[in-house]
């Protein structure tokens, strides 16, 4: 896999992303900048070693550890953040670098964009979550309390460097979900990824190494289409709202296995529960055939295990849903598939549709 | 005094501002897009009649009050709005409106600009200090404990509407506070204006009317001046930086009171006493001649109560000025004057240089 630079946005993909981000560093950060490096325990575990091994500038970076996991990604947790910046005196010329997944990602975006009004920030996701999705874009969050992703900003990196062979670190659960990402992009916008993707089942994807030439396609391809899309509306007016299709029911889902599950859904699993739903209301909707639905759902509950979503959880999830971000006039707006590699955004629904297609889900349980 | 719309930034000042504003609401925002208008308790008393009076659209908007004072600009004051928010179903279509000083307009900026990532919203600045300088210019902040602004973003507000009758709402410290940064702008872009301005002593100043031509003109020159600056580096890469004149010293300044003092200084007081130290700083690095240092210095003094700086407190504010945003490679950066209405940005003394400027300061006590 050779390294390739989505141009205009810094975005290096391949076995050689790491000499990508060493030119960078000493081509783009002056000498006398500091570099903080953001990540986790297990991330910094795994990755960090390969990283420094490359490079000779990080080595005097200063590393903070933040807890792993969704709940990390709070407000609070932003402001321990700043304080820590504070009390060690980073100025605006320092880069913050963001090596971890999603959480990693959009938290330390979102930091880097309030502290002082923007600190210089890269990201080197390591998960295929963060490689396809979270570190693509210019989006930062936070959670506001349980509801996901409802503070943030929108903020470009100065880089993004996307090392496949981070992805040997990790679990099969961490694969599954981030593919669901992948699966997203093709079914919005990607025909031909589509075609390719539902010829593998998980058992088959699995046996596949990160350095073949497959994942190097499906990650390139993924980026390269979300680019696309956001390069259309940055900002996320009116086209770009189609990168949240599965994602009004997902992150209902996901909020409410946080709330309740002691090993709480990822949010790739919780997406996948979402786009059953949210393919199931494209049918309803008729923007797809019956024979479509039955492909994509086939393929979806095929890949993903199945989190039970009894009828008294519907009432809950509706008031989450109700909390969405893309919401108009009251309205919960969903993305729903126009068509294969298609979609349309901002169609509501009557609540009980809504619940139909939760019941929907819920029946697929063998 | 007649309005006047300084183009492409939608800043309306004059006497007829807030019939603009009811053009702006029945022109730009939907029917049924909600309204949230942020104040505190003064302010609502004094300005929301007047508001009222003219603007049928916003007796339906839900009132938020925040406590009075900088003490309420805290990013715990932006994470209780942004619940607040959430918890009311504030979607992303709502106009957040900004009524008050310059702790309304920074905060409510900051959280609109994080709010799912940007509700649209506009300023309302009814101090002398936010119609001249906090409501302009595209930028939102927070205190991080007690220190200034360390955490905020750049976002442009859809309006500002500057109407010079709600002046008489502040009483003589507010006003003379505001005027602090008339003077600065004066100083570093606008000789015409500080000729202007240097013939009024405070006595004379509060005796004139707000409905008058001179306050129109100085508001609107400093505006004026403001946005010509901002424009040209609208985030603070460079040129920017001049309107920090008098804000290193006087940011350490205002902290060390606001953490020591019951009544702590107001942000123009602590700025003009910042200008004082930074005008001795210009002379001594040869930018000003000795007179034109007698004549700044001698118009501030006389404009502004003393503020006591004695040497026991100066290790404590060079402490406070390591922090600021516009430090770079670890030294402290000043703005200084470079002759009359011309700046030069990104110098750096000596720490006993500035001891020697603090010290200045606290001499000239009659």
């Amino acid at each position: 896999m050779s390294m390739d630079s989505l141009a205009e946005d810094k975005i290096f993909v391949g076995w050689d992303a790491l000499t990508a981000l060493e030119t960078f560093l000493q081509e783009e950060v002056p000498q006398n900048a500091k570099i903080i490096l953001l990540t986790d325990h297990t991330v910094k575990q795994h990755c960090l070693g390969k990283l420094f091994g490359s490079n000779q500038r990080l080595h005097d970076a200063r590393i903070y550890e933040i807890p792993e996991g969704e709940s990390a990604k709070t407000f609070h947790q932003a402001y321990d953040l700043c304080r820590h910046l504070l009390s060690d005196g980073i100025e605006k010329d320092t880069l913050l670098i963001n090596l971890g997944g999603g959480v990693v990602c959009d938290l330390g975006g979102f930091v880097a964009s309030i502290y002082k009004r923007g600190l210089g920030f890269i990201h080197i996701p390591t998960t295929l979550l963060a490689q396809v999705d979270a570190a693509i874009g210019g989006k930062t969050a936070v959670n506001l309390d349980t509801y996901k992703n409802q503070i943030g900003t929108f903020a470009k990196p100065a880089g993004v460097f996307v090392y496949p062979l981070f992805l040997n670190s990790l679990n099969e659960r961490q694969i599954r979900a981030g593919f669901a990402e992948i699966i997203k992009i093709a079914l919005i916008a990607d025909q031909a990824l589509w075609h390719l993707i539902r010829q593998y089942d998980f058992p088959a994807l699995k046996t596949i190494s990160f350095e073949g030439l497959l994942w190097s396609r499906m990650i390139r391809d993924s980026i390269g289409k979300k680019l696309e899309i956001v390069r259309q509306d940055p900002f996320e007016k009116h086209y770009r709202k189609g990168l949240n299709f599965g994602h009004t029911v997902g992150h209902a889902v996901e909020t409410y296995s946080l709330q309740h599950d002691r090993d709480p859904l990822l949010h790739g699993e919780a997406v996948a529960a979402g786009m059953i739903c949210e393919t199931y209301l494209s049918w309803k909707h008729n923007l797809i055939s019956q024979p479509e639905r039955d492909e994509v759902i086939g393929y979806l509950s095929g890949m993903f295990d199945h989190y039970p979503i009894a009828g008294e959880t519907h009432d809950e999830m509706l008031k989450i849903m109700q909390a969405d971000k893309k919401n108009k006039g009251g309205k919960i707006c969903f993305v729903l598939l126009d068509g294969m590699g298609r979609f349309q955004t901002d169609v509501s629904f009557d609540p009980k549709i809504i619940f139909e297609s939760l019941s929907y889900y819920n029946s697929l349980q063998a």
